[in-house]
């Protein structure tokens, strides 16, 4: 019953227009990035997402995974589906041509896969956590490692699993108890329980390669003892054929709130054979790799769950008939206005497309730093890029999945009572975007990330480097005409600016001061960086009108959305910055005992 | 596994030094509400939610209801808990002792039913539906009528139904099709559908009373011509005793994502017996009088899982070990510190805390404003009490299921991973939180209800009442140890002030101009009246504290949970304020295609 379109029209617009990727030659692969090709791409990955993954997305939520007798079920028409996704060579979309992958930049990959993840989120993680798990394979792994691996990866033929959480601990790996005893072939014996193991058995590859975090026995204490080992769940012959099966299992698939397409398993490994992957003791590093990008991928999941949840709105809010608009009956001859008269329901809708449009353009934005970072052609810019995508990944992680679960929320409440029931697809949206709030980093920890590690990294560079950007662009758009979106967001960039300066003044003496503060400098960054994409878009839309545009009624959406978004959701920004200068006193002043 | 504490000891803060209603003689039956009874009545209240309600909440969650044969069987326990609650006359805490009731106050009843909400929400409901019915049918009912459906629905044999939605109408009732034909007898046949009818069918009472809009032919259009009828599921004989099956039945079970205990029908009315309750055509006020004490109870709903998730969650993060304070190892022998110790945990927790004792003490006083309403000996004093409690009652629906729904997702985000886990309660209590924002008028409709209807009712007294008693707590406390508290509270009073003089200005000559600020209208408000309650709270902590009280923690943490609000929470007017102040031009500025 759902409905989606991909959002082709707005992508180009940001890709081409906004970010202009096809003048972007120093940066490796941008050059062929023509409207040609990538309207071509788009294209057809939309029509991937409605034809082939929406149909699958409600049955998935409806039906589950199912384990019996270790093996995992997949919902009907999740195999048929992933095999669909394989031969249009999906999965490798921006993998390496050595591998078998098509070699476009990653942002092409972020662009496709928010298309596919709106269409159906629980389904696209299967091939999600395989993209991770090959990086850190391609990042880490020796060329033996590689050549085993990677081509079957990159295909699809097997998938990948990333298997750092244990029953005591999630955050906190330094507490992790899974072992690896080391072989005299080289190889190592990997036993421990993992549990909320995305993916980690289904019917739909021929093959699971896990990766797993475990401690070589006498190496460091804590965080510094761990290592990374792939336990493929068939031991691969050397012809590449598969052999043995290794001794893991699936003990368990949770029940969830939502993405019940996706199998959540427990892992057991006992004594299964595995292989470092990198050095000993250094498995986090190698981790970390997986899990930025994996960071950026879950912020795009609350994103494209807010997506497709407004397009079913706007539709609703079309359609449905109840009561008249204030100002006037709208259609007197019908007994009833359809609801998208209500400015309270406009609200709503206003919201939410301020937030999925201008997120989309912080996402695909940060995606280009991704490739600045490893393919520009100047090292300082990669430096430099690098710098600002590690800042803002825990931004787009923790602002774009908070406020796409909200704005999932409010998308439900526009369908009155039908959304909370299960024959539309409001609540499943809800459901499965409440858990991009929580992995790879629950959000809390993505604010001290964004605090503690990454705005004092290199003093403070990648921080000087977004308020350089945004004084740049003020600077170079100070006329009358774009006042009105230029000072806001100056405005809420100062504001910014004074809360790095708080946490300066009195995070250093007393962390809490600043840790206090956190998630509220994160909704505020994210607020500014919206903020800060909706003028860009407002510039070039008033260009285009300006122009001889083709369609102007889309450049003057884009205007009237960017004044929405500074008039009506940048002032949030006032309120964030009150709550952090009010300091760490009245969030700690309670002992455990008093709550 | 989920714990509940029934908040007994708050209650009595709230009802007894804070309301002081023990002093209230001059509202009916207050003067009986010494400490010992209320003590009484909330202790053995608190030990049935948590003995009897408390363990059937999950199970109800996970079998829900099924219907066979047009038999809905309600969740294993359902039946044993219902008896239970009946044997306790606790469904006729504050009815008529003319129909079998204890006569209590209604705030007796709304803080017993806070507590049985928490414990076990979807639950509850068949009660609390029953207690609107009665009231209906009490204030509108011929003598003979009261007789033959008060004392059973009171007993709690028998249960009642509200039946407004049809399926393409909700909002808007002037739509409804549902149709009354007149019979010579006096009755009428009842035939339509309706939908969204909680606790529509189940097994748990012997009769389900159903109170049906609909239509008698030949009367007025629209929502003047709307009647009330009574429609019992076995007609009753003059004795008393069950007669025939009515004609009518449910089609359907919604499935839903949250309250699955509560059976949520779809009721087919086939010519179906009924009678007349009230006059003709002037069913809405009947309803009305239902929906007003429904939206109350509602609000309570929010409210209350807010609670039990709150209570949930402090355990979870007292007991929970990850990751080490910042300022410090504060459990040095532990590999690691319970979460409780991280600023963003305690955020969390201290923002859940403010809102559920605040909202708390707002829901009570609430309530003693419905028996100074009803029950005052004054007649003045009746009517300032109920134009104050109409404008507050869509603050307390609209306020306190929106932030109510968001204090259990944060709840649930202490939990981490395990939050998102069906294993764990915290989904459950989001996912039955998530109705309260729709149903009872989708609170889009309360915050419209608020700026339309109730603010501008009798020129404007309920708003001057309010200001009226905010100031004059303010000139009692004008001194120094209350500036904290009264200060922030002064301030927040004149921007909603503010934004009252600013809907008055602009909403007279363009009603979308108010409308476009009517949520944030319904937001400010609320953060007023709770921070206005929370100073309250602090003055009469530092009395206590200042005297020689027995528990001086209790009363400090009132103090550091006080400045809190005033410091971390309150901010948020202002941003409410620009919002509205920027009126409805960039809300309103789309056609509708353009979304």
């Amino acid at each position: 019953m759902a409905i989606y379109n991909a959002p082709t029209q707005d992508a180009m617009f940001i890709l081409h227009e906004v970010l202009k990727v096809h003048d972007r030659s120093d940066i490796e692969g941008y050059a062929e990035l023509t409207d040609d090709l990538t309207g071509a791409v788009l294209e057809e990955a939309g029509k991937q997402a409605t034809e082939v993954l929406l149909p699958i997305n409600e049955v998935g939520d409806k039906q589950g995974c199912v384990l019996e007798n270790g093996v995992v079920r997949t919902p009907d028409g999740y195999k048929e589906a992933y095999k669909a996704q394989c031969e249009g060579g999906w999965p490798g979309i921006d993998l390496n041509p050595e591998y078998g992958g098509q070699g476009m930049p990653y942002l092409i990959n972020a662009v496709v896969g928010e298309f596919s993840s709106s269409a159906a989120m629980a389904f696209s993680m299967y091939q999600g956590l395989t993209h991770g798990a090959i990086k850190a394979i391609e990042g880490f792994g020796s060329d033996a490692q590689k050549d085993t691996y990677l081509p079957k990866m990159v295909s699809g033929e097997w998938t990948g699993t990333m298997n750092l959480t244990e029953p005591h601990c999630g955050t906190d790996l330094g507490l992790l108890r899974s072992k690896a005893e080391p072989q005299e072939d080289g190889s190592y014996k990997v036993s421990g329980q993992k549990i909320f193991i995305s993916s980690g058995e289904h019917d739909m590859a021929e093959n699971i390669v896990h990766l797993v975090l475990a401690k070589i026995p006498g190496g460091p204490e804590g965080v510094k003892g761990i290592s990374l080992f792939v336990v493929p769940k068939f031991l691969p012959n050397e012809d590449g054929s598969l052999g043995n099966r290794n001794s893991l299992s699936c003990g368990k698939i949770e029940e969830k709130m939502g993405i019940h397409g996706n199998s959540t398993c427990v892992m057991n490994y006992d004594e299964a054979t595995g292989w470092l992957i990198g050095d000993e003791h250094k498995g986090l590093r190698a981790m970390f790799l997986m899990m930025n990008e994996a960071r950026l991928l879950v912020g795009m999941q609350g994103l494209s769950q807010a997506s497709i949840a407004y397009q079913n709105a706007v539709d609703y809010a079309r359609e449905r008939v109840q009561g008249r608009a204030l100002d006037g009956d709208k259609f007197p001859d019908q007994k009833a206005d359809p609801i998208i008269v209500h400015p309270d329901v406009r609200r709503m809708l206003m919201d939410a497309k301020g937030f999925v449009e201008g997120g989309r353009a912080f996402y695909y934005w940060a995606s280009t730093l991704i490739d600045e970072e490893l393919h520009h052609e100047d090292e300082k810019n990669r430096e430099k890029a690098g710098l600002l995508i590690a800042l803002l990944t825990p931004v787009v992680k923790g602002f774009l999945t908070d406020k796409g679960f909200d704005t999932a929320v409010q998308m439900q409440q526009v369908f009155g009572g039908h959304g909370y029931t299960e024959d539309w697809s409001q609540s499943q949206y809800v459901r499965d975007a409440r858990i991009a709030m929580i992995y790879e980093g629950a959000n809390g920890i993505q604010a001290l990330d964004l605090i503690g590690r990454k705005l004092p990294q290199k003093g403070g560079a990648g921080m000087q480097t977004f308020f350089g950007l945004v004084k740049d662009f003020a600077k170079e758009n100070d006329g009358e005409e774009m006042a009105e979106f230029v000072g806001p967001v100056k405005n809420a960039s100062k504001e910014l600016q004074e809360a790095v300066m708080w946490f300066m003044q009195n995070g250093m003496k007393d962390p809490n001061q600043a840790a206090a503060g956190s998630t509220d400098f994160l909704y505020m960054f994210g607020h500014v960086a919206i903020a800060y994409m909706w003028a860009k878009m407002a510039k070039v839309a008033q260009e285009a009108l300006a122009g001889n545009c083709d369609n102007p009624a889309f450049y003057e959406a884009k205007i009237k959305t960017a004044r929405y978004y500074m008039q009506r959701v940048l002032p949030a920004t006032t309120a964030h910055l009150a709550r952090i200068k009010s300091g760490a006193d009245t969030v700690m002043a309670l002992d455990a005992e008093a709550f």
